[in-house]
């Protein structure tokens, strides 16, 4: 596993730099200002002089490591900063915590499995896949237990789908407080689920006429537990086993979680070991004291399980600042929705004024991030960025005042509200609110 | 990063497994056999006392590692054999060598960016992004020299590519050779690519009327260069900074690469340097002694960049033999086809005699891997496995014998044959040629 920094096979043995190289290198300076680029001004790419390129440097004068340095391949070393992160004030201790998303650093619509958010109730369990089980219990014609095994026999699929954690942006309801996108937005990723249609293993088990609900439940210390409506069940419910074409990480549920397309993540419980079907809801704490939504008059939404129409720019925000002045520039973000596609994503960058509809690119799939782009020539001057999604079944992003009209202030779930990015002169971005 | 096994914190003192949970635990064994699963029958799940589920395990006593543990996560320890692999007698040094993708182990179209299979001529480029340069020269109105964050000022796209090495499956022209399809198979991966479109900086820089081929010159310290059609490179290839959302890994290029989609990936020029404009090609190393096809006259057809239409099961294989006995089987496997999407697969279990029409299943992109799977109900007997993949313009993937007889056994690029796999009574799975 050594790196090749550390033994340095040189090509030539301490050979000068290739002269006709170095003029390579240098001919092709762009000396003066740029041209047209679909309608924008770009800048010179590169200033004459620029030492980078009169230099050379030394990545082509040694052999790189081999392809027995990494089996299991890892990020660049220059790419040290895109990790997930959490905060520290935010919860007691990080067996029952958050690890956020760097929204901010990624691109596309998939997230890789090394920096899915993860959020644990009493940290990650450690599941020998040959020891788990899944039980099939309570109003079925037939208990059953599957070993991983067994569920890898049945007919599988494959579903790209966004898992949004209810709590995504609630710090938000009371005014913009987390200065970036990985905290405000980043309960959320989008990966390629493989696994089997619960409908399948609910026939497999027979449900009793009066069995209207399901029990989830995980294997780890929480022994997490939600109730969900049977009609959600059979109808686009998973047993997955790997994300991404590979096993499901353990911060994930390794090796087995429910995907519970559309519906906040704490339903999508992790670790799955059993699923009891009974003939009403089980009213448990994370569907009673937490997951609910207090509302201004002191009562408490239940079971509000979609996740709205949402959207946020991801770059530029305040952990991705504007650092190359005027210009072309690229504003990009991510859209999705817990009914389905989404239809049309509009940005403003003067604080709702005026909208454009930006351009959504790569596939736009049901229940899954969407990526769009809205290409613009910056003048340098301040922005007040917003992006504001619209899904196929017609549903708008609201604002986070109309959010707070209509429910109040108490909660800190499902709040889908537009969010506004500042970015200063200096391209300097913060987190602030508009009214 | 410690490990939960290190630190354990028990969530009760050294209590015994509480008897309410084993009694739960134990409740649902299947006594019996199989019941109806889309017309198939299914073993019970669980034989009666099976000790993985009369006794408690460890993981839900103890509090397991939180969210501090792990800022770029990995995959579970059991998974530890999910893993690129080289073939150490296949090249002289593993600097200028393959490390072949885990297919068997994988599932869906998106391959993990720690698992594609990776090729060096020179090993691994260790480029400093900020010191990257993409100069483009030759016949141009105006040669630029682009930084990352230039690149990054473009507009953007995301697309799902297959990349396939022309020597994938080279080694079995001669007949069965390597024992798993990660071997005869493991030089394709498939992720979302995120870049600028190449015809976008072609235009900037204004290629001259006489311009008809690229060269693309990489910055490692074997220089890779291949000559590409002006056609192509104006179509669909990509400059591409991200794959699966993070920036490049090192062994595919960081922090660029050149995205040729459908065609062979000798062409996806890693650590992207140059690209110089040219009114002919350069027929530089690697497209006349290297990737070019020898024919059975002596005679070497070259410039062949399309992968052709092709397919191979991935379970059962080899290294992913039948370990449960006779019922519901999961046949799986992968199809693409360089000129677009994939129309049908059909698989055999007798060599060739009957065919079926498998289940394409996830997301159907053009130029993509598409997942394929066939449920079938195994009686135990020997098995003849192939697949036979048919893309959208009506290409039809060949036998070998059919390659052989048009093109000679000298090469040993482009074999897109139907492959076989032997799947005995007792369930191991080799590699064999029928006729």
């Amino acid at each position: 596993m050594s790196r090749a920094s550390d033994r340095k096979r040189p090509l030539v043995s301490a050979a000068p730099a290739d002269p006709s190289r170095r003029q390579l290198l240098t001919a092709g300076l762009v000396a003066g200002a740029g041209a047209a680029l679909t309608g924008l001004a770009v800048r010179p790419a590169v200033a004459a002089g620029d030492p980078a390129i009169t230099e050379i440097q030394d990545w082509n004068r040694y052999l790189g490591d081999g392809v027995d340095a990494r089996p299991y391949g890892t990020p660049s070393p220059f790419e040290s900063k895109v990790v997930r992160r959490n905060v520290a004030w935010l919860t007691a201790d990080p067996v029952s915590s958050v690890n956020f998303t760097p929204l901010h650093e990624l691109d596309g619509i998939i997230t890789p499995n090394g920096l899915c958010f993860e959020r644990h109730h009493a940290g990650i369990a450690e599941v020998d896949p040959a020891m788990h089980r899944l039980m099939i219990s309570g109003l079925v014609d037939k208990p059953l237990v599957f070993t991983m095994a067994d569920l890898k026999r049945f007919p599988r699929e494959n579903r790209v789908y966004f898992l949004e954690c209810a709590a995504n942006s609630g710090m938000e309801w009371r005014g913009a407080q987390l200065n970036g996108c990985q905290f405000t937005h980043g309960m959320v990723h989008c990966v390629v689920y493989t696994g089997v249609r619960l409908r399948l293993l609910l026939e497999e088990a027979g449900v009793k006429a009066n069995g209207k609900w399901l029990l989830a439940e995980g294997a780890d210390s929480s022994a997490m537990t939600r109730s969900i409506p049977m009609e959600k069940a059979l109808d686009d419910c998973m047993v997955a086993f790997a994300m991404n074409g590979e096993a499901l990480r353990p911060e994930q549920g390794y090796p087995l979680r429910l995907v519970v397309p559309g519906w906040e993540g704490n339903m999508w419980v992790k670790w799955l070991r059993r699923l009891e079907v009974g003939d009403m809801a089980w009213h448990h704490r994370e569907e009673t004291s937490k997951y609910t939504d207090l509302l201004a008059n002191g009562k408490a939404r239940r079971f509000t399980w979609v996740m709205d129409v949402k959207s946020v720019i991801t770059s530029p925000s305040p952990q991705a600042p504007v650092t190359h002045g005027r210009g072309p520039l690229v504003i990009s973000g991510l859209a999705w929705s817990g009914n389905g596609t989404i239809s049309r994503v509009d940005v403003t960058t003067d604080g709702g004024r005026n909208w454009k509809t930006a351009r959504l690119d790569g596939p736009s799939l049901p229940k899954a991030l969407h990526r769009f782009y809205l290409d613009i020539d910056w003048d340098g001057s301040e922005l007040l960025l917003q992006s504001r999604a619209i899904d196929a079944d017609g549903f708008v992003q609201p604002t986070k005042d109309e959010l707070r009209a209509a429910r109040g202030e108490n909660s800190i779930y499902h709040n889908n509200g537009i969010q506004t990015w500042y970015v200063k002169a200096d391209g300097v971005v913060e987190n602030v609110e508009v009214s």
